[in-house]
């Protein structure tokens, strides 16, 4: 017989999950109700209202997919590309090239502009791209979790609804840290995780579609590939006339996203991105004074997400590993091409505070002596 | 700003969610840790066996989907087919026809054998089937979640074996409250829910395969269309050597399987399936004694779900409003062509007592009065 699970509580630094809020957790164990509850009705409406609100959209269909961000960036492509369309893929890390690999498993045709790991793509990139192809939309990671670098949308923007695409953006990590203006920044689909700013379990996908993401599904010609990802039926179940059964909704992780949402709002936006600037500048300002070097330049940095290289001499695992261990504090390992190179210290939602950064600062000068 | 979510405790007698046990609730809110977290792999791998031994099966390809049933019944759609592929499907109601709409998705030929919603296929069925085409795999559901309908699937393995075909089964609504028996009944792909007889919330889907379908899959000519299912990279993050990154877990979900899971093997198989055949009976005999009609023959029936039709007279919608709104209990509506005309009573798991049977009739006496 197994024992009962009783895992240690961390401090979560990592790239996600980040550390939930214990009103989170208190809401995670709510009592359970039938995913047709007229009460569940009014929770996942409440769910659509306050992710327009993160999102900055007006966007009708703006909902969370019942599966991680993975699965959001997945919903974005099989519901906007058929087979034989082509998409430009913006990769500069792990994500990017994730959709790479999405893109072709819809049978799509795949053209993809790189940038060094580490480095943002440049719109120039974009334009020379955009005139050589003809895609029906265009991807690209706004907080690339793997490398720590903020990419600037705006005039990628531009420049892709001027040859007439639709704009992609993942912005699982960016979310709820930094600003993220779906209408202003005229962003045809994008997707998040629940697991990084916005501070609640991992498990869903708040996602939002423009009203002409939402023209182009509905001229589809052939069938979603994906039946659990098909957006023409999630939208019928989240806000259709007769909430049209689909899928069980992940009731406990609903009630969850309820909760961390509220208490988002309730800091309120703009006090949410000063912080997790103004904590990003903290945590700097610390690893500088002790000779660790950035790997973004400052001007791309993501204030949730910083990856410093390795000092020569310290072993990647072991230091790790005694930071979880000794401390229960977790930081991210480097993916990649960066794997032993580089760590990537998360300052996400409720990890993003200056306790969390004290704590983390005087271990690794207690372990790196 | 939106007021926190207080939903009012139910007690669940629909087709799942069913009720979730406090021991379960309070897993939910354990607290965050990595999903590379030491301590997540361990609690992995003790799903993994707890998994099995549900599912009572040596399968090393056996974990839990990040994302609800209806992903667990597409996982084994889009890793064992390619294009071009065949399938025959045996359809006896919701489940059965959603089983056709993923098949077609992954462009694969679809056969279809159907029996009349209320009755289960028929193995000469199978067999004429099996004599007009050569399918790479048969799927049936065990448990029509829609209809009350308990397949028989021993039979019917025999001869999908015998036409070398794998033998696909839906087993949502029967795992952990009748017997699967996926070795002893040579069961290649099985997938099932969380929310019914396991009564652990909505979120996952317990999977097991055969060696035969892992060697099928690992014959692939073609990528999986599914990114997030593809049990390729799946496998690796739950079993692999290296438990290679995929997807970031949906940590709480697993604390609450893992609960869940503990206490169906505390109370013992064999145990659990008598207490669902005994409650079943129980209820029997209460609406037969008021009147009412099952939709299904003795032999057929699920323990677990009892389809039962409308009295003439009764007004479906009122009833089960008023069950809700003045005795919170919820009872599941007819799918489909039974919509208005039966009623859906389940007795999944923790819902699956003589108190939950005896408020129910009591209930039922007051308002059809």
């Amino acid at each position: 017989m197994k024992k009962e699970f009783n895992p240690t509580a961390r401090f979560l630094m990592g790239p996600g999950p980040s550390d939930v809020n214990p009103r989170v957790l208190q809401a995670l164990a709510s009592p359970m109700i039938g995913h047709l509850d007229p009460q569940f009705i009014q929770i996942m409406d409440e769910v659509m209202e306050m992710t327009r609100e993160v999102f900055q959209t007006t966007n009708q269909v703006t909902s969370v997919i019942s599966a991680t961000g993975s699965a959001g960036m997945e919903t974005c492509f099989v519901n906007l590309l058929e087979q034989g369309d082509t998409a430009l893929v913006c990769v500069k890390g792990v994500f990017g090239n994730r959709m790479c690999d999405i893109v072709e498993r819809c049978g799509a045709n795949l053209v993809r502009i790189d940038a060094p790991w580490g480095k943002p793509i440049d719109p120039s990139q974009v334009k020379d791209a955009l005139g050589k192809c003809s895609p029906k939309l265009v991807a690209i990671v706004h907080a690339e979790t793997s490398t720590g670098v903020l990419q600037p949308l705006e005039e990628i923007s531009k420049i892709v609804h001027e040859a007439g695409a639709l704009f992609i953006v993942d912005a699982v990590t960016s979310l709820c840290g930094t600003q993220v203006k779906v209408d202003e920044w005229n962003i045809d689909a994008i997707y998040s995780g629940t697991q990084k700013c916005i501070s609640a379990p991992p498990g869903l996908s708040p996602v939002s579609f423009s009203p002409q993401s939402i023209k182009v599904m509905d001229s589809r010609k052939t069938k979603v590939q994906s039946w659990y990802l098909d957006l023409s039926m999630i939208r019928n179940y989240w806000a259709g006339a007769k909430r049209a059964y689909h899928h069980t909704g992940p009731i406990s992780m609903v009630y969850s996203i309820h909760e961390a949402l509220r208490i988002v709002l309730e800091e309120g936006l703009e006090a949410r991105f000063a912080r997790h600037k103004q904590n990003h500048i903290k945590l700097r300002d610390g690893l500088e004074a002790m000779g660790f070097e950035f790997l973004v330049a400052p001007e791309y940095r993501l204030p949730m997400l910083n990856a410093v290289k390795i000092p020569v001499g310290f072993d990647d695992a072991i230091i790790r590993s005694r930071l979880l261990n000794e401390y229960n504090i977790e930081i991210g390992a480097g993916l990649g091409e960066f794997a032993g190179k580089v760590w990537r210290i998360g300052l996400m939602g409720e990890s993003c505070t200056l306790n969390h950064i004290n704590m983390l600062l005087a271990a690794l000068k207690q372990i790196m002596v």
